[in-house]
């Protein structure tokens, strides 16, 4: 009983991250997929989901009907990034299924139910991220997302169509959607679902509560008159009606045009030694002080002349490659390393080749590629936004914050700018470039990156969030774009949230990362979570706000995850034995 | 360690409801206060706190340095209420302590620590509710609250003073305002404190996040600095600097003029056999089905011409009377039955009555007490729409679902509504008015109070929220405004969710009412949580939603709840002991 009773509050040892297994790797590609099949022609690509049964990321389930885990949605995520950068001439994207009868069954049950608590969190926030990142394709990218239900999409299935742009479901009497996660498993349809369907496809919310009380779903033409989905199609008229679907998609397609796309080479990556590292970017682990600390460097050479050089140097093209590892990178310490509560934000390099290559970029932007990358740039740095750490940015002498870097230290919680020059002219970490005087002061640098292309999940700039409600802090930060702000100004504008000098640096930094670890670490989670998304919300920041935090909430409750909740129960035969009392 | 584990998990049966002791009672006047003091003089009113250390509503604890419960909380919210229906006079209100060097030490720790989690939970709702009740008297009666800080203000407290319009810290050396609940308890300050620092003050988030972490608060010019509070007065100046601030804050204040304030006399309420009854309002109680069925009737005599005639009968002026009635309802339930988990909604009654009073009411919205009545009743609408219980409205032959009235069905998770007549002229329920082919079908009307007077927190009208991405739905429902819509209409244009007929009515229902009951509670409170607010989100729904959310599941966690958690531990002298991974 207080195993169990541990194991519901997410603490038993069970498959999951920090429990000595492999860490989780996101790397992958195409030739490696075993779970989906990606084929393009000309403008329409198909991504067919075919989850083997037996290719689970842990033991202990079986990947039945199409359901998945982390694994499969790792592909999926894989796939969707690299139509965006190796296949330009496709308009229009068809998710379906490769199997008869089921497009997909959601997360996989007896994962779920076995999965320890920050486990569930983090699958479910990668599969969200994953999701907005295929409406990012269709609103910015150009590549619509067509669901072609050519089976039942039953929980997160249904939760992956709504996500596309239209989607249509096969009128074959059998073929429903459905939200089976309340009355089957005692939680909520956690990964936008709730939020979908009632804001973005405008079911009504009294259909939407009747809708996610109906395990046994709604199909046909009952699906398209509450909302629920755009077209129910008879099968002897599929295939005609997907295809032409798919064709309009793409004839009215945003996209960029382009010749030819460029490859996503392998990520270089070394784990050894408490560090990770990759050409661009690195992280020194401190498990005993639960930090990590990440370094970003700059661009070693100046950047190309113009969007030729750009597609030729393709994926080792600075802004691009620097994004791929930081992207990973992120992914890789959420997931592995869950003690690391506190993310350390270091820059190094040449600032004014950050503001280059910024510039490069805004020059460009109807180049197709150019325009990925800064997508891509800003999805990454949504990322950091909904991460559950801590995140501490440290501006030092030689430090490179400007631009697309400097929302970085936008993003961190807090941010610590050194006023003046370390006398010692190893700073305080002795591996690093020299900082001494010779560096000169640590400098930041505003652009026209930090006001609108990287916008948050709220539709805000991180400058609009960090002076909201105060136009005036906005506008004179907004003023010194282009200019290199040493800390005292950096400071007064309110761009930096300390400005110690070489006296006190290392104490205030050193007490600043103690006094973090020594907090809740879940407290500091639901802090970080509010202040972040001051403001306005949108269906995204819903997802991640509203919607998650319930979602959390439920999970650790027994009525679900108890040895008699819901969720432990589902498939046994037994049926759940709920506390009774409205909380 | 059992015992302990479910304990946190909110299993336990400590003080708190639902365990057999007297329920919590919110019916008081200042005659009974023990812990404030309210005193006026001519437009200004001072609401000092002056907690009784052994009032507590439960053993247990003391509440010292004007640390609060739900029992000080309850007295809080009368006299806010007294302030707007008694005191037409009052243009300000002044918000201080009768204690030396304490303004209010926040929610009492011991109180939260022994607290069961349902416990925890609805008291942060009350006390949500009680400072957006603050708000909505600055804003839309006219009459400001002055937060007037003459020593420290932590956790609790300092939220108290951030739902007032100004704030005022005294600068002598000691008094500090701050947020030490993550730092010191491993909870967030979870009273609206984390969205008001920054969506309402515009704190800088990268501050308002050192602030959250500060046990020892922020004081002084530092405190104004960071936006904290509008003013540091010196102590010498303190008294003149208050009082010259709340006449300022009095005399351009827009609260509409009146002679003489009404009196809210005692509600009538009797309890027993399962059955709460008011005058105009009853609930019949079915612990066994988890059922209160609530019955909201409508005005048993014509409305008055004017409003001398509204002012002469003051309280018993149908509408105030029965806004009053529901909301000490609303509040009984949620606090003492917390295993009747869905509320049954109906109304009985004089149809064109209740439009003849919403009419009356709608032309004279520039009468002070009118105003008062339309405000209260929406504050008393979004009180269901964040009620953590299923809403089912039935709507028969005999009921007055128009207007006003309206609204409850249009906050229900579903309505159902019977096409045609009954049979059987007892209709389902023998006790009630006979309901048969003589009362006529059911009818519904939309008026002018379901476009705009009564907003949910959401900043939308109920309608607006159903029509949600809907424009036509929306306007061709408004249209009808005036009409009196049979059951087939009110499908048609989308207004009740189902119109069974009388051979299928009372199956339906029932299956409706039974299959709720058989869902887990907490997916339930999660799923109505995001239904209810479809759409934009504001300071109140970002307390409702993302951060109440967080709280909640922050105080079912261990790190918090646990036997070593924080909470737990808070005063012992030990420290307590993290599961450092990170969620």
């Amino acid at each position: 009983m207080a195993a169990a009773a541990e194991d519901a509050a997410g603490l038993a040892a069970e498959p999951g991250a920090g429990d000595g297994r492999a860490p989780v790797e996101f790397r992958t590609d195409p030739s490696r997929y075993r779970h989906w099949r990606l084929a393009t022609d000309g403008p329409v690509a198909t991504l067919a989901m075919d989850v083997a049964e037996d290719g689970g990321l842990q033991d202990g389930y079986e990947l039945k009907l199409n359901s998945y885990d982390l694994g499969v949605d790792i592909e999926l995520y894989d796939a969707v990034q690299r139509l965006r950068f190796e296949h330009p001439e496709v308009r229009a994207v068809v998710v379906t299924s490769a199997k008869a009868k089921i497009f997909c069954a959601g997360a996989n049950i007896r994962m779920l139910a076995q999965a320890a608590h920050p486990w569930k969190v983090n699958f479910c926030k990668f599969t969200n991220e994953t999701r907005n990142g295929i409406e990012d394709a269709t609103a910015a990218s150009g590549q619509t997302y067509l669901a072609a239900l050519n089976g039942t999409a039953s929980g997160g299935g249904y939760e992956l169509a709504l996500a596309c742009e239209h989607i249509m479901l096969i009128d074959d009497r059998s073929a429903v959607v459905s939200l089976p996660e309340l009355p089957l498993l005692g939680v909520l349809p956690g990964t936008g679902g709730l939020t979908r369907v009632t804001d973005k496809r405008h079911v009504r919310r009294d259909l939407a509560d009747c809708f996610a009380t109906m395990p046994e779903g709604v199909g046909g033409r009952k699906a398209v008159a509450w909302r629920l989905v755009d077209e129910a199609v008879p099968p002897t008229k599929w295939e005609e009606s997907v295809a032409a679907r798919a064709a309009g998609l793409a004839a009215s397609s945003s996209r960029l045009s382009g010749a030819s796309g460029i490859e996503l080479t392998p990520i270089g990556k070394a784990r050894a030694g408490g560090t990770i590292s990759y050409r661009h970017v690195s992280a020194q682990l401190d498990p005993a002080g639960g930090v990590a600390t990440v370094t970003v460097r700059g661009p070693q050479q100046d950047p190309p002349a113009g969007p030729p050089g750009i597609h030729e140097q393709g994926a080792e093209f600075w802004p691009l490659a620097v994004t791929r590892e930081l992207d990973d990178l992120i992914l890789d310490l959420r997931t592995n390393e869950l003690e690391l509560g506190t993310w350390v934000l270091r820059t190094e390099g040449n600032l004014r080749q950050v503001l280059a290559y910024d510039r490069l970029l805004l020059a460009n932007t109807g180049d197709w590629l150019v325009n990925e990358i800064i997508l891509y740039l800003k999805r990454t740095l949504k990322r950091l936004d909904v991460t559950s750490r801590s995140l501490l940015a440290l501006i030092e002498p030689g430090s490179c914050f400007a631009g697309s870097l400097l929302e970085l230290a936008l993003a961190a919680d807090r941010s610590y700018m050194l006023a003046g020059t370390f006398e010692d002219s190893a700073g305080p970490d002795p591996t690093t470039p020299p900082k001494g005087p010779e560096a000169g002061p640590a400098v930041i640098a505003v652009n026209e990156m930090n006001q609108g292309p990287l916008l948050m999940g709220s539709g805000l700039t991180r400058l609009q969030t960090r002076f909201f409600g105060d136009g005036d802090g906005l506008a004179a930060a907004e003023k010194q774009a282009g200019h290199m702000l040493q800390a005292e100004d950096a400071e007064r504008l309110g761009l930096v949230t300390f400005a110690p000098d070489d006296i006190d640096w290392a104490e205030e930094v050193r007490i600043a990362v103690e006094e973090r670890h020594s907090f809740s670490p879940d407290a500091l989670t639901g802090l970080e979570a509010n202040y972040r998304f001051t403001g306005p919300e949108t269906i995204e920041t819903k997802i991640f706000g509203r919607l998650s935090a319930w979602q959390n909430w439920i999970f650790t409750r027994p009525n679900a995850s108890g040895p008699d909740g819901a969720l432990r129960k589902y498939g046994t035969g037994q049926r759940a034995s709920f506390d009774r009392r409205r909380t």
